[in-house]
């Protein structure tokens, strides 16, 4: 592949309606397009790519920006496929291994967001040819184990202290956890799967998997709808994200410039992500009626308004009764207890995939959502609310908490830099 | 939903860029235009849709009519995501079930492919609401045991027989066969997963899941290449597919009007399909150099052209040799062995999806192909060209056949009528 430079279409219309949550258009690709200024983007166009020279169309050539003052795949719009894979540092592999293999993961990501191979040298799988980045993100994480093995614990982020445990957690720590957690998303297939082998390639001998999961969302162009995500259960997914285009939106995702109080400063501009996969136990979900489903949920199945009525960004309210003088938002409905309102304010971006991954050994589909939210600080974010979730949630019965894992995602590489170094060498 | 109509942008510029394998883009199109005339489509357009009217984008309003003289999902362009599922017929169900299970189905599918929920009554799973029919497609077949089941014995074709045993076979029963054969696809995954639920809802008691697959390919416009789908070694996939605009493409694909040869004449218009999961050995794969790994095919990596020159499309040059002497198309590569003029003019229509299972108990991907081929007759088609490969195929030691099913795939209901009912009935 050449780095014969495409038009960008970062901003297209499709994307433009592929937005995480109900983040307006305008805010979403301000934010993106705001990290990065005027960067030349590439795209793949080499012998295997239209050979007439022809544009690659808008979902192909949409890139993201690798460098920023944030990792993308944060605040970037869904994409329809991706792939979370956790590794664990191999014996004997230190602090010294670690940088090494931060810089690998940093520039083959860097070069395969933007459309080319990820190495100079030959040994590229090939899987990618033909296609743009296809918004290609690839985002880096630690976890709480890799302080002790690279001998830096003394730099752990307090936000990585164990999460609690809840009541209805059914964790398989085989697929929980990690020294070193890596988020791949992209709109194509193929692109995802070829960026995954890339970064297992580059891992070498300095780490091995743990573990690896797949999930998937819209593919774009496949609704014009501008502000949503459903679910498996059919449910519209997202409705009460923190939206780009509010004052405190940067305040509650990401971790201050200067390492404020929530982290240390090798964090600034980082994130904390808490990742669960939660099964759906949808041959149980699929037997309500749907009007029983809208009470578990506390909002309209069709357009995720809430059942006191407007649309689905009308705030719920939460004290309406109805002719029986019960509220019309339940006492245990999912969107009550999760209202930021009742959580002290206590607020995350969610930013899932789906994933389906057949049938399970008990005969339902192994399905559900790997939610991933994004937040400056689990204690103000995830944590309160699931509390308050594991206590008298109408969903519990309905889904199942398999895995966990939660990773301190420092800010974006600058120009020249590698995810981590901060850390790492600082 | 409502059945709105909107406008069918089946021949987009988009999909005209997908076809299968190497079909020139009029010729496909017209193919699939050519089994319905002007039907009017309708697409998801109800109160979670796009609220202010606007049309949904030409990847979800794609629609392939449910009705033809094929059914679709055959020489309908690859869809982005797919669902294979194999049902056996419950204790008990004979015939009669089956008769009512194939027009619920049919029906369910019907509807789903033009955007509409399953059924009038409620239950739907709400999981594709917001979306368009996104190229869904659903094909129905029977397998090799359904007959007895039915007491229809005496119309069981004969090109039903079991496969040979192939000495790489590496079979799980447990995955292979069934009954009933139901495939699966769409251009998004939300429609494709929602159009699997419904169909196994539909099965009711009349018929339990034995297998289950996911897959998938490109993104409609991650790509401009128009003639390339490439698989997850990397290699363009289904060059040597028979072509639509080719004379004889129907008589290898479809049993013929009146039955034929090939089938009984509930068949007509029918094809059987060869269903294999191929579990790509990947770690070994891609240690191989990007020369050896062409030499294996027999292709070039970048662009599919034979190792001889020219284009994706130029025949192999099987004579030609190298200054060493040797065939420069190696005497065990793969498109030379599989090559029609090498097989007595064996030909089948390719059509895959590629799979991704994360990691597999022994460590390493469970990745590969889920191949399915589609031919008048199977003796004709994968046979031969299997029991070639099975000798002396460069390319066996990089994958493992895992699974394995063999299905009647009758032609499509007319208006009115349900899938297979010319067997059941006739």
């Amino acid at each position: 592949m050449s780095d014969k430079p495409v038009s960008d279409h970062r901003a297209s219309d499709i994307s433009r309606r592929r937005l995480i949550g109900t983040a307006g258009a305008a805010g979403a690709a301000g934010l993106v397009l705001g990290a990065t200024g005027g960067a030349t983007v590439y795209a793949a166009a080499g012998p295997g790519a239209a050979p007439d020279g022809k544009a690659l169309t808008s979902v192909g050539s949409t890139a993201v920006p690798f460098h920023g003052a944030h990792q993308a795949g944060i605040t970037t719009p869904l994409q329809a496929r991706g792939h979370l894979v956790a590794f664990d540092l191999a014996p004997g592999a230190g602090r010294k291994e670690a940088a090494a293999l931060l810089r690998r993961w940093s520039e083959a990501a860097r070069r395969m967001t933007a459309g080319r191979p990820p190495a100079d040298a030959g040994g590229d799988t090939g899987v990618a040819l033909d296609a743009g980045p296809s918004s290609l993100t690839v985002t880096f994480g630690f976890g709480r184990t890799f302080f002790g093995r690279t001998g830096l614990d003394a730099r752990r982020p307090a936000a990585l202290d164990p999460l609690p445990d809840f009541s209805s957690d059914h964790l398989d720590p085989r697929r929980s956890d990690g020294d070193l957690w890596v988020q791949i998303g992209a709109d194509d297939a193929l692109v995802a799967f070829h960026a995954l082998r890339a970064i297992q390639k580059e891992a070498g001998e300095a780490a091995r998997v743990r573990w690896q999961m797949n999930g998937f969302n819209r593919s774009p162009g496949a609704t014009a709808h501008p502000m949503t995500t459903r679910n498996l259960m059919g449910q519209i997914d997202g409705t009460g994200n923190p939206k780009p285009s509010e004052s405190d939106f940067d305040r509650r995702v990401f971790v201050p410039a200067d390492g404020g109080a929530e982290g240390p400063e090798w964090m600034a501009g980082g994130s904390y992500a808490v990742v669960r996969r939660i099964r759906m136990l949808l041959d149980d979900w699929e037997k309500l009626a749907r009007g029983d489903q809208e009470k578990v949920i506390g909002r309209r199945k069709s357009d995720g308004a809430p059942l006191t009525g407007g649309t689905e960004t009308t705030e719920l309210d939460l004290d309406k009764a109805g002719p029986d003088g019960k509220p019309v938002i339940p006492a245990n409905a999912h969107a009550r207890i999760s209202a930021p309102e009742q959580n002290g304010g206590a607020a995350m971006l969610r930013r899932p995939f789906s994933y389906h991954d057949g049938i399970g050994a008990d005969g339902t589909p192994d399905a559900g959502l790997l939610f991933i939210c994004w937040q400056a600080d689990p204690l103000r974010g995830f944590v309160p609310v699931q509390r308050k979730l594991d206590r008298g949630d109408a969903l519990s019965p309905f889904v199942r908490h398999e895995a966990s894992g939660l990773f301190a995602v420092p800010g974006g590489a600058r120009d020249g830099e590698y995810v981590g170094q901060r850390l790492l060498e600082g």
